[in-house]
């Protein structure tokens, strides 16, 4: 039996959103319970149009759970009236196009707000919809250069280097979220929606922030990048050590963690040096610190070292690939991953929403749509056609075909 | 004159928050209008206790904007009835301790939900409060680890790397507030609060999509981490180049974007080679295609870089350091950022809330508070204190002496 999250019973959205940041904000509200319609081209969002074996197929799945799918041209006047027709009854529209493009398509959010000004329009860019940059185009790559956590990430003297994940898509997308649902608890007290547009710049920029406070503590001297190792160098053992099958990650944030740590290690004899005893004093002598720490690990097993380390409670944390992601049984337990069978990709395994797990809400998935599955329940709830007119909707090119295939190379 | 954005008017907040995940959420609450009372050890929250002038400095005053403090010490009987009867009268706890230290403390969510049921009981752990890992120690550095992060970032060669950002501390924060204004806003509804409990490892696991969808497109084969290109190398360009006086990003995710590379460059020639104008052809050339790139990159700055590339639509970036954004236009203009004067740092820049920024409120920036400097103010209003009884709690070491020192150290 699929359980269901009610949180957000009775929330209508419009989902214009492409590929991870604007999808994400959705898949949180689908999976909070609200009422998704994903508004596709045509030809499909551009995420489905690279099609289920491509290395696309996963995230458009996972992103995808629980929404309903519509085909709509909106580059046609018939398109755009029954958008708007539609939007007479939504609570929330949102995309992530580029900042003209629906305006372009005479559907700014000004207009959308006259028809309903219950909405809540919702957009997510790159760096906002004002200031010298709103037209930079933004994808993740570009914003993890801009907002300088590329500056941040690497070696003293490799070339700054991105995050392996997308965090600025995400980051994007979880405020997104928040701004909606901050909107929309005030819209309870004042009736009207309003317009929420959030910055993957600005949405990324709070995680700088011991960066930004080792700039200032260092007298405003830009510092060279720190690999594993502190942003400002003040904090030892703060380290990704060698096991003998792999790499672990160790921190002391307290005096205790250290002296934990040298009971871990069999050490005691260091608990009387009393420059170590210090965080100032581990820092100032950080080389001599890492390699006590490495000349234990380096004999132990990852799940050696976890255990003992915790046992003294030092955090610690061994360093996973995917592949034990995937099968966590820690993670699969509490629901937040979970295996489906998908009728291209296989056994793949789905992600639930961390909201969902946070209040307890175990959803069970669902594929996503097909291209224009919910055409015709979608548009009858809404605009009361019948097949006659579904039929010439079709015939004139303002809806797809049910069926048609996804194409996103245009 | 300081303005103040409305979104959350009349909900208060006890915030046990500590460090980044915590303060986070409920900063982004502050933000957004919410009274949030910072409850302290009489020592004060973890990171105050650093001071000033230390590298945490920053992080604490931009983090605790817009918030009341008391200092309270919960380890004593008294300091337990008034934290009761103060939440009696809030919408929301907050706490980001570790799992069993509410109830080690006699104040578990199910005594608070008892208390008033109508509270929202949120807390940020790493792991969650369930399952094989819940008592593993977290912070950011090993929540990268465990969930992947580190397993791809950086290079084939190089020991797995963390993101220079704090994302999973921050990830979790930003989660967690969604998660409260969810249950905030179904509230409104059911009258009744609950327990939400974001997990940092959750919060980032999304942010893998595109590695996970890479495993899978591979066959389920772990591959070696990517550097800064694509995670299943199915994209080119896609890199951080070297410029003549630093580095750019470049991502051409249409073939369109490729055409408009080959203008900027003035490589017309290259139009013709059909191998190069699909994606997939460009993938399998990929050093070719780099090659190609930064031929041109290597001889161009960063800024004529930009401006050519933008103007033929194609996404691209500079790499940009801490100080390229503290002195940002851009973010200054729309008031993300915001410089301050501290009393004891000099001038530094603040941040606002991407979520106030996506709603246009643009909220003076206020210091943080010293260490209880509301406790008169906040005493009154909940417990209706007269100045004997505060003088009786403070001498009994119930609340502490107002000015008292913070200190981290223990």
């Amino acid at each position: 039996m699929a359980e269901k999250n009610t949180s957000l019973e009775g929330i209508t959205v419009l989902d214009l959103g492409q590929i991870y940041n604007g999808p994400y904000a959705t898949f949180l509200m689908a999976m909070a319970g609200a009422r998704v319609i994903k508004v596709e081209a045509l030809t499909g969002e551009t995420l489905r149009g690279r099609g289920p074996s491509s290395a696309a197929g996963y995230p458009f799945t996972t992103l995808n759970q629980n929404k309903e799918s519509i085909t709509l041209n909106l580059k046609s006047d018939q398109g755009r009236d029954i958008f708007k027709k539609m939007v007479s009854k939504a609570d929330v529209v949102l995309e992530n196009y580029s900042p003209d493009a629906m305006k372009n398509f005479g559907l700014s959010a000004a207009t959308l707000l006259e028809i309903n000004p219950r909405l809540v329009y919702a957009c997510g860019s790159g760096y906002g919809r004002e200031g010298p940059h709103r037209d930079y185009l933004a994808m993740d790559l570009t914003v993890q250069a801009m907002s300088g956590i590329m500056s941040l990430t690497g070696f003293a003297d490799s070339p700054p280097l991105k995050s392996g994940v997308a965090l600025c898509d995400f980051f994007g997308g979880v405020h997104l979220y928040g701004a909606i649902i901050t909107q929309l608890f005030e819209r309870n007290t004042t009736g009207k929606g309003g317009i929420v547009d959030v910055a993957m710049q600005d949405a990324v920029l709070p995680t700088l922030a011991s960066a930004i406070g080792a700039y200032y503590y260092n007298d405003r001297q830009l510092t060279a990048r720190t690999d594993n190792r502190h942003p400002a160098l003040t904090m030892a053992p703060y380290n990704v050590y060698q096991a003998a099958d792999g790499h672990v990650s160790i921190i002391c944030v307290r005096n205790a963690h250290w002296r934990g740590l040298l009971k871990a290690i069999d050490r005691p004899e260091l608990l009387d040096d009393q420059e170590l005893a210090t965080m100032d004093g581990r820092a100032t002598k950080m080389q001599q610190v890492d390699a006590i720490v490495t000349n234990w690990t380096r004999q132990h097993s990852k799940s050696e070292i976890l255990e003992k380390l915790q046992q003294q409670g030092v955090p610690s944390a061994m360093v996973r690939n995917i592949e034990e992601i995937l099968h966590d049984p820690h993670l699969l337990g509490r629901g937040m991953l979970k295996p489906v069978q998908h009728p291209i990709m296989g056994d793949i395994t789905l992600m639930n929403s961390p909201i969902n797990i946070a209040t307890g809400s175990r959803v069970e998935p669902t594929l996503p749509p097909d291209l224009g599955e919910h055409n015709q329940r979608v548009y009858k709830d809404f605009l009361d056609l019948g097949e006659a007119d579904l039929a010439q909707l079709i015939a004139d090119g303002v809806i797809g075909r049910p069926g048609a295939e996804a194409d996103g190379s245009r």
